[in-house]
């Protein structure tokens, strides 16, 4: 198999974009992908979404973004893994161009949620979830999360509070990304007093919503070269899954998917967690945070919270994480986030993330969750 | 890349099947497909789909099944190209066993269907087509179709009737296959007098949705020894888009997505049309066959009708089509039928056909469409 440079990185804002359709966000973030590689076409297209289907009244995603971006014949599908679907997309352009089936790819990811209403927004999220043995009996999908996150604080002893930091840096890091949803510093204070959404999950444990596209273009390895800027080149990649209900887990406090698939992503990258100098993790809500640390080797079990409290996730800290806002603060566009994770992973490596720079990056590693730990896709990217 | 092998085949009846969730019916399906390999599990599974997250309030389809099927951590995606999610569910479980990225991949074509009303299901189906500026003018997919067939009828002279022999044959093969969702046998009387959907397209030129799912595993051929039957390879696999709205085409008559995957297939398969043996097209519509055929390389341009009114797409005629039964007669469930139309073509190769067998077939073409002729995805197999 080829190694696969990221040539190109494009991406909207995630934002309310009332005046653009799903097709104009994706060909929005292509155009920019294409236009940073120097390139004008691609011969494959992989389109990571959710929920276009419920949302959009739009399946055959594919075929109707390859037109709108005027790749005339190119392949074209989508791939949905529900929140996960961005990294999914991303692993089937990958094995595309390795394998030498294709010699370029796009990948975008990409959704449009803000047009909708809460309830139905609310909906279209639970489908992550298993709809016969959990959504139907009234769960919704923080109500998944809302749990473990409550049986974790009582498993470890944790309270409220101690997540905050987790959302602190995130927000922080959000000020200095133009493509960011929220450009609001928070204190544990607005941590602790915001409004409860399912207990204990408040509206600063959770991302919010909205639409936006995230692009990568793939090449061989062989066919960049890096000018000006450091190549970055897919090190690591795998996918696994895990039981679909919360319920079915021996041990519904680990992420057992995270750890294999990091696993497998380490062993391809010839590397441990101690040699990542950051983690673009899947901060849906702040427990996720502290699951995703610990299930990747960064933290014991249970542990998560502490390297927070401890600023080890900051810029500067020992493992800087959500470095361009994260899920919390640049915002969860669900099928477009796991695109945004390695455009902001190849931004660090490039050295084009001024006041969040983590100085001399040159292994990145991102992870993107599809429903509560049901699929997970890590990624390893590394800049020579 | 390496040579691949189908391995294993397995499908569900096509049918109402309302005491069966839609994992039920996908992991039916692969059960048969595992068993029928003499295996128990696979790395990896790709599931096509089109309408999960719309119909069963079901996205995250790859983990679900995964779990259910119990294929603990294997990697688990969906893909999704309308009508075509099958064949391009296929392709991407080719290229992961191919490039040697997994050494075993099952693929699942699974959709439910008749728990909804007709107009949910109408709606559903024309998230197919464009949108914004197909759907959101009043057509329904049908309803393209029939402006793509009532202008082919004006452009060549053809009326009607002269479209019956498709529908005739695909429900004269139907009659055998235990599988089918009809098994009616009709004359052209029939033909002409069915209830009329959407001018010129009436009930028997359409052909019926249902729940189903077929799979298959695939493996690397060296894996795989013959026994008492032939091998099944995959000697051609290629994938093209059109423009999604019909309106946006040269020529609104020409699948020029199924004239470029073909001649890819071909060429990959070291072929041309005159050495396929039978071709599991795509019949949604009986326009379709006609149209089909053309680009193919089986008739010129507007004289598709004329092979199926010589008799040359039957069983015992020169280029044998649905001999299962096809859309029409097997049924289209829709993200499922790439597969069977797969699994049907293995039947032949092996020769487990009865009446309906193709006398020493060793290659077969299966074609998928997506949309009204926007994604293309054509498949040969052979049999060594």
């Amino acid at each position: 198999m080829r190694q696969v440079a990221i040539a190109g990185i494009g991406q909207t804002s995630v934002d309310e974009h009332w005046d653009k359709a799903i097709r104009d966000l994706a060909v929005e973030a292509i155009l920019a992908a294409l236009m940073d590689a120097g390139r004008q076409n691609a011969e494959a297209l992989f389109v990571g979404n959710m929920m276009s289907g419920i949302i959009d009244h739009q399946n055959n995603l594919g075929a109707l973004i390859a037109d709108w971006a005027g790749l005339r014949s190119a392949e074209a599908v989508k791939i949905e893994a529900a929140c996960g679907s961005g990294a999914a997309a991303l692993r089937a352009g990958l094995i595309a161009v390795a394998s030498g089936e294709v010699d370029s790819a796009l990948v975008v990811g990409v959704e449009k949620m803000t047009d909708q209403s809460g309830h139905d927004i609310t909906a279209a999220l639970a489908t992550a979830a298993d709809a016969d043995w959990e959504v139907d009996h009234g769960v919704s999908f923080v109500g998944l999360n809302a749990m473990i996150m409550r049986r974790y604080m009582y498993e470890y002893g944790w309270k409220h509070a101690d997540f905050a930091p987790f959302s602190i840096n995130a927000h922080a890091n959000a000020l200095h990304n133009p493509f960011a949803r929220l450009h609001q510093a928070i204190t544990v204070e607005d941590f602790e007093k915001a409004p409860m959404v399912a207990t204990p999950i408040n509206l600063l444990d959770a991302s919010p919503t909205g639409d936006g596209a995230a692009a990568v273009l793939l090449l061989p390895a062989e066919k960049v070269t890096g000018g000006k800027r450091p190549r970055t080149l897919i090190a690591g990649s795998a996918s696994v899954t895990d039981t679909i209900s919360v319920h079915s887990r021996r041990d519904p406090l680990f992420l057992k998917a995270a750890y294999e698939s990091a696993k497998k992503a380490y062993a391809q990258a010839g590397i441990g967690p101690e040699d990542i100098d950051l983690f673009e993790l899947h901060d849906a809500f702040s427990i996720m945070s502290a699951l995703s640390l610990e299930a990747c080797g960064f933290a014991e079990r249970g542990q998560g919270p502490r390297l927070g409290l401890d600023g080890e996730t900051a810029i500067g800290g020992r493992i800087p994480c959500v470095t361009r806002g994260g899920l919390k603060a640049r915002g969860h566009p669900v099928g477009a986030t796991g695109i945004y994770q390695i455009v902001e992973v190849v931004q660090q490596l490039r050295g084009e993330c001024g006041p969040t720079q983590v100085e001399g990056a040159k292994i990145g590693m991102a992870q993107n969750i599809g429903g509560a730990g049901a699929t997970i896709v890590t990624h390893i990217i590394t800049a020579d």
